[in-house]
């Protein structure tokens, strides 16, 4: 089914939504509470997420809904809107106003829509299957990267990978000029402007994936999996992102040493 | 010597400067130099250095100048002004508006007054000895920690300590409720208008560390070094920032592994 402009508005509607509750709560009384994982959420993640909800049930019922706080809502339409209200918590919480809200649409297990949202700095990315990524409504494009040993590298945190993903990431960190840490999904919205080469990540959700695919591969990059596969409703979330898609080979390459 | 309001105007002029330097720069051609160290500079540094410069020189010609990229010119008042242009130069590249220009005025090898400023969100934290710190022209402070095991600690990168230090690292990073990596002076900002606990770096030069001791402890927070003495001019670079003075006991004890 292709992308309406229906389906555009309503993506903006629930980013700006959204922003409307975590926007009072960043550097205040965000109601902090730790996840059987052990991983933080506030009232702004579960505000965020039941604001986009109550605008989906009323605009768009028969699709499904998979969220990160609330789970999943099963749809009649064959399409589901993949929501993070606010991808990078912890930046959230130590008052980085360079966390991120995910909204992604996804049709036949595939996202074909997704927005990277930054509600504080009003900064909003667009991307869509087949059309170019647009950033506060200007074309975004990757840059080229002519070497690996040119590369700017982003991941949010080395402890966020297992063992044999750890030695494969240090393969690739000394493979490459530099390399920053933190960032969350704003690493993947900075790609898709130029501004860094490559963004690997594992053990991501689909909630934390799937908008990032349409924003990186409409601004002229590549997303895929460890193994060079594409990114869908299935895939195991280990996850990188290339500005410039003649380095992936080298990328996976490098990252091939996992688990020796 | 009592800072003066003149010396105050000054450091805003000073801030001021540097970031009319650095905002054309940001996500734009900021002509990246790799130093000899492998660290990276750009034009937006050398700008916005250069212009502090010429701005002491008109107007505190007696002071001397301890610059990141221009190194140290020799004074006669005994005071020196230490400049770091930009503090986060990866995260600059890499399009993240949270790097920072750092301002700091030392009096006897002490720093008096500093300031910590973000260029593109125009976010300003001003300390000075005695008195309250004030981000925007508002007093800020940090935030009560009750626990080591509540705490939100943060460090750039680990890779940037040594061998015996990141296993000191790894020793609190374990104690504390949740760690945030990247953010550079950006962190200790955060902690001084409470939300962030703790901070940990080591190997900072001089301009890294000078400016964030008047900020974080005009805010309510202790800066130190790993063996809890004050930071001077002859501290060799390894920094503890806390929010709550009564967790900087059990921040040494989970550091003091180091070498062990």
């Amino acid at each position: 089914m292709p992308i309406t402009s229906a389906d555009v508005a309503l993506a903006h509607a629930l980013a700006d939504a959204a922003g409307d509750a975590i926007r009072p709560l960043f550097r205040a009384d965000y109601g902090l509470e730790i996840k059987d994982d052990q991983s933080p959420v506030t009232q702004a993640d579960r505000a965020a997420e039941a604001a986009m909800r109550r605008l989906l049930a009323a605009e768009a019922p028969r699709d499904g809904i998979i969220g990160e706080e609330e789970g999943t809502t099963e749809g009649s339409s064959g399409r589901q809107w993949v929501l993070d209200p606010i991808d990078g918590t912890r930046a959230f919480i130590a008052g980085r106003p360079i966390f991120g809200t995910l909204i992604a649409l996804m049709d036949g297990g595939f996202p074909v829509l997704g927005i990277i949202d930054q509600p504080i700095l009003k900064e909003r990315w667009v991307g869509m299957a087949g059309r170019t990524t647009v950033f506060n409504g200007l074309p975004a494009s990757t840059r080229r990267c002519r070497a690996l040993s040119d590369a700017l590298l982003a991941t949010t945190s080395p402890a966020l990978f297992a063992d044999d993903e750890l030695h494969a990431f240090e393969h690739l960190d000394a493979a490459v000029r530099s390399t920053v840490l933190g960032g969350d999904c704003y690493n993947y919205a900075c790609l898709a402007s130029g501004h860094l080469d490559i963004v690997v990540e594992s053990q991501l959700k689909l909630h934390d994936f799937a908008a990032l695919v349409p924003v990186v591969e409409g601004a002229g990059g590549v997303m895929c999996d460890w193994s060079g596969d594409p990114l869908h409703a299935g895939s195991a979330g280990d996850v990188i992102a290339a500005g410039d898609a003649a380095r992936v080979e080298e990328i996976l390459e490098a990252l091939a040493c996992r688990g020796h």
